[in-house]
């Protein structure tokens, strides 16, 4: 098959179509009907072979992979999930791989009501490129260079169980399949002063967040959700280390300002979610137990170059 | 420098900010707030090293291309291009190629009033995928399945060009720095029925319009228009060839209905096209000369699998 006749085959199969959808697959470029009064939310990410996943990773992780970090860009924004184009670069045309790729690609993308409406395939080096595109309403969009000075600093589920999965296991669902916290993203907007999605660690990703809304921030080192497989498996330093520092959990931070606690609390009542610190006026990024005591960081995040 | 520093040296210093766009380059996503009473285009097309170019390119034209072929489909659908995001992967954080690059990417960007909203660096096998979208009126984008019986074909200035640098020149800006036909396809809308850009030759763009509108087209082939570098240069059974066959001239190949031919006219009165041919009831593509006698193709178009 070629690649008109491989793109009709896998990409045109998606058993999901949006009613502003005007013209998706097919064309020089999809035709969309934008809903009134929204923003669009829009990302671009890729997943190179051999950096972001190994070669003989299993297509379905891959292609799910590939939609769940644009997806959790995102959720990091507070948006609803629309549409998206897929940019695959493949070495051969493997109609196996690309079947089961489409599959792991597609149940997320159905998951969260999301269309596929355009792409291209072309042969080189395995790499995929997603962009998404979501809506929200107008001015709602969490930032991150809204944080202020006395929020409270959360974090959606547990951290650190992707880079455990990657240094100390073969293979663990949350590595090779993390889940875009879409739904608690779509929860925050007017609760949340600022977001941001944890993709390198959260040492490096809450640091974003500090530099462009000018302020700090103290973590409690001990507040920091683990799961019992970390907890279980490590010792304490060593776990924490890992929830500060390693990337690919996906899950989300968020900074909420006193008087919007009770409103978190009623928004996310079906939803796993910990305060791990507060937003300071002092710059810089102070680690402490409870105690009082200085954590003292060890590695820093995932740096691409 | 790593690579939020690369982003912010490199990417963050268009000189263009379009009114619309809320947040750019710097946060998880974009945020747009898109034109009322709009449709929005969106098309995504990747470049690969050795594949669409060669790896000894000049990063200039590298990047000029890898929009200039987003662009080429958005004004394919006759959309004004609005905003692009840039997927790119590179093997080193070379500052120098980035920066020629990036000035090759921003000249046409800012040509075309289009600004780059996101996108991400990663490390890997040179290549490059651009989102671009563009806006349009409601329900007037041109689309590949709207050809009519008895639409005149026309074609955009000349074809051949970039095939025959490829094949006999060491070097020519047609194959390096295809022109998008935006101004002509944004002409088009409410006067053309279908449209297509000719990135794989026309022969095989064309054949995509038959098939999407249940038509069939003769093409005389003394009418395809050619440059006085391919006629003064080949054979003139060679140069058709060429025109017929060849990829990325990005040159627009549109439908008129008989009616609109006035319109079109005026429309296009400082531009370079040509009708070379019309849609038929009878299906397939008929290559003929005007004395009637069958023209024989010996090519195919660009195949990538």
């Amino acid at each position: 098959m070629h690649e008109f006749a491989l793109i009709k085959e896998f990409f045109e199969k998606q058993n999901l179509h949006r009613p502003e959808v005007i013209l998706g697959i097919g064309d020089d470029a999809a035709i969309i009907s934008p809903p009134a009064n929204k923003e669009l939310v829009i990302t671009t990410d890729s997943l190179v072979a051999e950096v972001h996943f190994f070669l003989n990773d299993s297509p379905y992780d891959i292609g799910y992979k590939s939609l769940a970090v644009n997806l959790s860009d995102l959720a990091a924004m507070g948006a609803t999930p629309a549409w998206v184009t897929l940019a695959l670069t493949l070495p051969e045309a493997n109609e196996r791989w690309l079947k089961d790729f489409c599959n792991g690609f597609f149940v997320l993308a159905n998951q969260f009501n999301t269309q596929l409406i355009g792409g291209d395939l072309t042969k080189g080096p395995l790499s995929i490129t997603v962009t998404a595109i979501g809506h929200i309403p107008k001015n709602a969009a969490l930032r991150r260079d809204k944080a202020e000075i006395g929020d409270f600093i959360f974090v959606t589920n547990t951290l650190g169980d992707a880079g455990y999965a990657l240094r100390f296991q073969n293979s663990l669902e949350k590595l090779k399949r993390p889940e875009p916290q879409v739904l608690i993203g779509e929860k925050l907007p007017g609760i949340a002063n600022a977001a941001i999605d944890i993709s390198d660690g959260l040492v490096g990703d809450l640091k974003h967040i500090l530099e462009k809304s000018h302020v700090g921030a103290t973590i409690f080192v001990d507040d920091i959700p683990l799961s019992k497989t970390l907890t279980d498996s490590l010792p304490k330093e060593k776990a924490i280390e890992l929830a500060l520092t390693a990337g690919d959990d996906y899950e989300l931070c968020f900074t909420v300002p006193e008087k919007q606690l009770e409103n978190l609390k009623k928004a996310l009542e079906n939803f796993s979610y910990q305060c791990i610190g507060k937003i300071t006026e002092k710059s810089g990024l102070a680690l402490q137990y409870k105690n009082g005591e200085t954590y003292v960081l060890k590695n820093q995040s995932y740096q691409h170059f």
